[in-house]
């Protein structure tokens, strides 16, 4: 990468001088990170802004004063040439005399977030499924490229192996075989001589630990055939040799929507013993998101609901249907993906659920097992 | 929180001209942000600056473009009161408009880092061992608070239970029994009426767990008795009641400087059959660090060897002395780790790692067994 960026923030008290603590601030700014030599001043109402920059435009910082909330931000952004770039002592620096300059008896009125790699040849920045940021360790591109569905990448980490992400959403990493153990309910399920259909599964991971477990036959519907053929190249610690054959006598692979599927199979009254959702997914819906959108949330639970309805009207009595759905801090999501489990009045079902830490997610991720009664 | 920060970046390509694609991406910018009506401009050699604010002030986009990479800094800062505050789609929506505008059919030229929450009431950014971001889901302070030796915090998580910092360095989460198992090597080493020495082990897990084995004796030494006082309330789940008393039939808990008491060990000849290090992590010495701190890291290192060396004195012939050591990215300090251990000539030893993902270091740690021969 090219460039950092150090995102600092603190506060007033309610005692202090803006216009003081502004001088002082800039003084500590221009002590520490040298070469600050232009000083640009803009006045917005109470509000002020100062740009301080260097004649060999190698740094750049930007301090706002924003009155309402006696609140100063401060954004240093250094250029790869800048003899500080390096370490990353200079936020600790500069939090002591920010400290102390606020307040020397109270400790961390000063936030500084963690020095920014910006400008990365590969992507590495991603978030949790609650909106938490991840910095990966990811060292190569592999696979970057779009699809008709979704944007597929496939990037290479030390630590997690080859890690597919779907519209920049961690999907799967080598490293993963705890997120398809935790969809399988793994040790608490008998998969032998099954019929088993897997909805979505493009990695092949599912399908791969599912044959060591001599089901009768699988079939697996994915939309996607560019994931698939992206996976079997580099995801082989995940999906072995699973997706270089698309049907076995063990099990077929179906490139199309899974919905016209079910509806086929429902119409000629094909029935499984087990079947998977491993499609998108459930839907956030956390206050947060809510207000901005909505109507997208509607339409995802719809599909939710859908895909739910048709595989219970697919199983036999007695059926399981096994969908992982989000991390374990959506409570929210958990709470409305029960809700719906509740309000389904056309079969008899009791559900459960577990979590499992996933190392691609960084995060616990939750499970659900739904037995049809009847 | 009160601020949300958006870093943009991104690069023109070689034929495309700065001043154009300037003019258009402040116009999708000001398009996307609503609010945006003043504008300021700074030139600085061939490098430009824009600062775009609102009226009302609660939203600035400060503009650069870095001549020298021709690059593009883009810094969205929002206070809570704006309108497009909570939305994460404000910079897929950006990233779309930026990555047409430079190259159509480039994906990815426009790297967005996902929105940062600035002036958090409790800290939620940390950094791995090899100095990667995460964000984590602390939602209260407990404890923060300097003892002479260190700032001592204690966070509340939801998935990681309380969770003990020490100058901002993870320590130990009531969820992170697999640190003190990876230690201990559990499950390969046998510790029935073993004599034991801790050094440091404040947070009594280790000292907890030890004694579940039934060791002959336990003898630890902490130099910071606050955060045994304050482990003893917050981390229950993790160092249950050892730290209640610190001394009974099994085990005593020295408050003091180890390398004062290995000493005085030393000149009276008692021996132990198990050494635990479990003071500070060993010396991050990658190339980007050494650059600019080599001094520290060679008292650092130089502080590891004279633990290392005082424990095998210590140890009977056949003792073993166990050490964590830091995250399996940084690759060259647990090069030099094994180079100082190679290096011993005063004993004979033999040494082998293994790593274990720890909870709330969400990174796999490498951990050290140290066999004394004679």
């Amino acid at each position: 990468m090219s460039l950092k960026s150090l995102p600092i923030t603190l506060h007033l008290n309610p005692d202090q001088d803006a216009e003081q603590k502004l001088l002082e601030i800039e003084k500590i700014i221009t002590d520490e990170l040298q070469d600050l030599d232009s000083k640009h001043s803009i006045s917005n109402n109470q509000d002020k802004i100062i740009v301080w920059t260097s004649k060999n435009c190698n740094v750049t910082v930007m301090i706002s004063y924003y009155s309402s909330k006696q609140l100063f931000s401060i954004n240093c952004e250094m250029l790869e040439d800048y003899v500080l770039f390096r370490s990353n002592s200079i936020g600790d620096r500069l939090k002591k005399r920010l400290n102390f300059l606020l307040n020397a008896n109270q400790e961390d009125s000063v936030e500084v977030i963690p020095m920014l790699k910006r400008d990365n040849p590969v992507p590495l920045y991603f978030l949790s499924s609650d909106y938490r940021i991840f910095q990966y360790d990811f060292e190569e591109v592999l696979v970057n490229e779009n699809s008709p569905f979704q944007n597929i990448k496939i990037l290479k980490s030390p630590t997690l192996g080859n890690c597919l992400l779907l519209d920049d959403l961690q999907n799967l990493a080598e490293a993963d075989l705890p997120y398809t153990h935790g969809l399988m309910n793994y040790g608490s399920t008998n998969f032998k001589d099954k019929e088993i259909l897997i909805l979505g599964g493009g990695d092949g991971a599912l399908l791969n630990e599912l044959l060591k477990e001599s089901p009768k036959f699988v079939t697996m519907i994915d939309i996607d055939e560019k994931v698939m053929l992206y996976c079997r190249e580099y995801l082989r610690k995940a999906c072995a040799n699973v997706l270089d054959n698309f049907e076995t006598e063990h099990y077929k692979i179906i490139v199309g929507d899974c919905i016209e599927y079910m509806q086929n199979y429902i119409a000629s009254n094909r029935q499984f013993d087990i079947i998977f959702n491993d499609l998108t997914d459930i839907p956030i819906s956390s206050e947060e998101k809510r207000d901005i959108i909505v109507d997208d949330n509607q339409k995802l639970w719809a599909f939710v609901k859908k895909i739910l309805e048709f595989s219970l009207e697919l199983l036999h009595p007695g059926g399981l249907y096994f969908n992982h759905a989000i991390g374990i801090n959506c409570k929210q999501s958990l709470q409305e993906y029960e809700n719906v489990l509740r309000e389904i009045k056309k079969f008899q079902i009791e559900f459960s659920s577990h979590s499992r830490f996933v190392p691609s997610f960084l995060e616990n991720w939750v499970f659900y097992q739904i037995k049809k009664i009847s």
